[in-house]
């Protein structure tokens, strides 16, 4: 609880910066303005020493005074000014609520501070690029889908418990997740599973015991809530990240959304970005390798297209083992789902393929 | 444990049956046959009585030398025979794997036992309809996607977990619950909640401690495994449930489905159906009552066409309060989401608005 406290101290220090700095230039007779980094393609390169994505150093500038800007000026402020409460009074939100507890009409006028949750978000975006804080920092919670599995002990609100006495269940991974603090663990890595079934496969095979493992899924791509809660866990318990998805183009993109950052959130892939993961399946050398030929699927059209635009990602295009498991999609023309691997058996998952992968380094990196 | 295996045996015992007539029918020189209800919309009705959809009595016969029928037929016993093994290994699948781990192309032919998953799924259905077993029973598990919260011990294999002591999580609700235990319990009702981030705000507000209930979340759609999970503790623990989701045709929906069934599973309404269901909100009236004139959303076409179909539905065509709301919703042209209540305040949902209408009783039924 002392964590959070500090957390909160911090981002409060920040907002209260802010608001005075605009305080006094009001009072001083200016047009109040503040600097955003630009959050545009222009800006956004390939760090090749932390590798992740990340912004330059251009920034744009609102400036109240400014017909163009007045409108979104305000709106950063109400949304500093509510987050402010949000922190001080213990409550976190979700992105839609931040939206509905702002929306209102402006005295004197039919103008409504919001029209729809996407200006919300886009003004909230800014002002954590332009305040250098998370936006769960902000007490606005990330997107909750997922859950956590294994030998960990977490505290979270006051409650301690065991993720590895939840039955056939896990714990559901909240929007909020700054405040989780590790009692203790047993674990070597994390293995990030992109399907659920996949997930309580590899619970009922007890494999979080055989390879030393916390198991994490995100049900499909790892919404934001889910890459944090990743990322904190592995720089706490200093862990590497092992992802298995399904072979195929969004397998790929699920991968390196969770290592590099996306274009996005390129401003906060230093706290979303894990480049400690490695991939451990599923490739298309498993196909010959398994004896899975008869339990591919066919490319889709959309895939194919997606596989010419990841030959382009900077973390790929100079990488001669990716670009080979791309060129040998494109020529093979299938996809691999994980769950193929119950071609051979319920079992050959947790008894064979990850063992065989995990323990004999296998990866793609 | 012991309650585990009551409910294994059951299932051995209808496919061993299932089995064993089939044996005979080809020793004596039959084609062998099994019959299936019919699962068309010409044999499902609204029983007034139990207030479920049903099917009729028409069956439908599958028979191995009827050349139409012959894929079918065996992909029946390959299921089946699959579905005794998970049930003998005390494994559970998932529908997908279930598919991939039966797939396999025939001795001397080209032919493959399944094509997709819709083909191993249909047969699925049927053989579920035939023994009448359902699908998790069978060891195939549902869509796992959701959580519980609140004042409850569960226990599932061998693990005991209280569902107040997680954090800001909760539970997350596996793909197979048919062994959940209730430990014990402090609730007078469940709510069941549409949105995941309603879901975070009423964790946050400690409602469960103030109007002593369960807090479940589908994240939008109750899935199929989340539907049973609610149907097993209010059956368990005769508890009613109270549906809040979104002022919208979608919304309301959600709550036919949870309280009626479904078409696709009207075979499986006895077990699914929830007829114990009531819906508190959000509806028309709340617009007007709570001043929520601001923070409600144009319909869009395919609104306007689902409030159409849903006037139909069998328990709202003749269902004076719901034919009300639907009329209001197509005049006023607007749907309303829960979470448009955090106009009025962050804490308003959990400080007036629900326990009004709750203790107030103001539901739809």
């Amino acid at each position: 609880m002392e964590h959070q406290k500090e957390i909160d101290q911090e981002s409060l220090k920040k907002i209260n910066e802010f608001g005075k700095r605009i305080l006094e230039e009001i009072k001083s007779g200016k047009s109040p303005t503040f600097n955003l980094p630009l959050r545009a393609k222009s800006n956004i390169t390939f760090n090749e020493a932390t590798k992740t994505l990340e912004l330059g150093d251009k920034y744009s500038t609102r400036s109240f005074l400014n017909i163009a800007h007045t409108r979104k000026f305000m709106q950063s402020l109400l949304v500093a000014a509510a987050c402010k409460e949000y922190i001080s009074e213990g409550k976190t939100v979700g992105k839609r609520e931040l939206y509905y507890n702002l929306k209102h009409s402006l005295p004197n006028s039919k103008e409504n501070t919001f029209e729809d949750d996407i200006e919300s978000g886009s003004v909230l975006n800014d002002l954590e690029a332009s305040l250098n804080i998370l936006r769960e920092r902000l007490h606005v919670e990330a997107k909750a889908r997922g859950s956590i599995y294994g030998d960990i002990v977490l505290s979270q609100a006051g409650d301690t418990f065991d993720c590895s006495k939840l039955g056939r269940g896990g714990w559901a991974i909240p929007g909020y997740v700054e405040d989780v603090d590790v009692v203790n663990h047993k674990a070597d890595f994390i293995l990030a599973i992109e399907n659920d079934a996949m997930m309580s496969r590899l619970i009922q095979e007890k494999i979080y015991k055989k390879l030393n493992c916390l198991l994490v899924t995100g049900e499909g791509m790892f919404p934001r809530g889910v890459r944090r809660f990743i990322k904190i866990l592995s720089e706490k318990l200093k862990l590497p990240v092992i992802t298995f998805v399904d072979g195929d183009p969004y397998g790929f993109y699920i991968y390196s959304v969770l290592k590099y950052g996306s274009i996005e959130l390129a401003h906060l892939s230093e706290r979303y970005a894990v480049p400690n993961s490695k991939y451990v399946g599923m490739t298309m050398d498993d196909i010959d390798e398994y004896g899975l030929q008869n339990v591919t699927e066919k490319l889709k059209d959309v895939d194919k297209k997606r596989i010419r635009e990841e030959m382009q990602y900077p973390w790929f295009k100079d990488n001669p083992a990716w670009l080979r498991q791309l060129k040998l999609m494109e020529q093979k023309g299938v996809r691999i789902e994980q769950q193929a691997l119950a071609n051979k058996s319920l079992d050959f998952v947790a008894k064979k393929y990850l063992p065989e992968k995990i323990e004999g380094q296998k990866f793609l990196d």
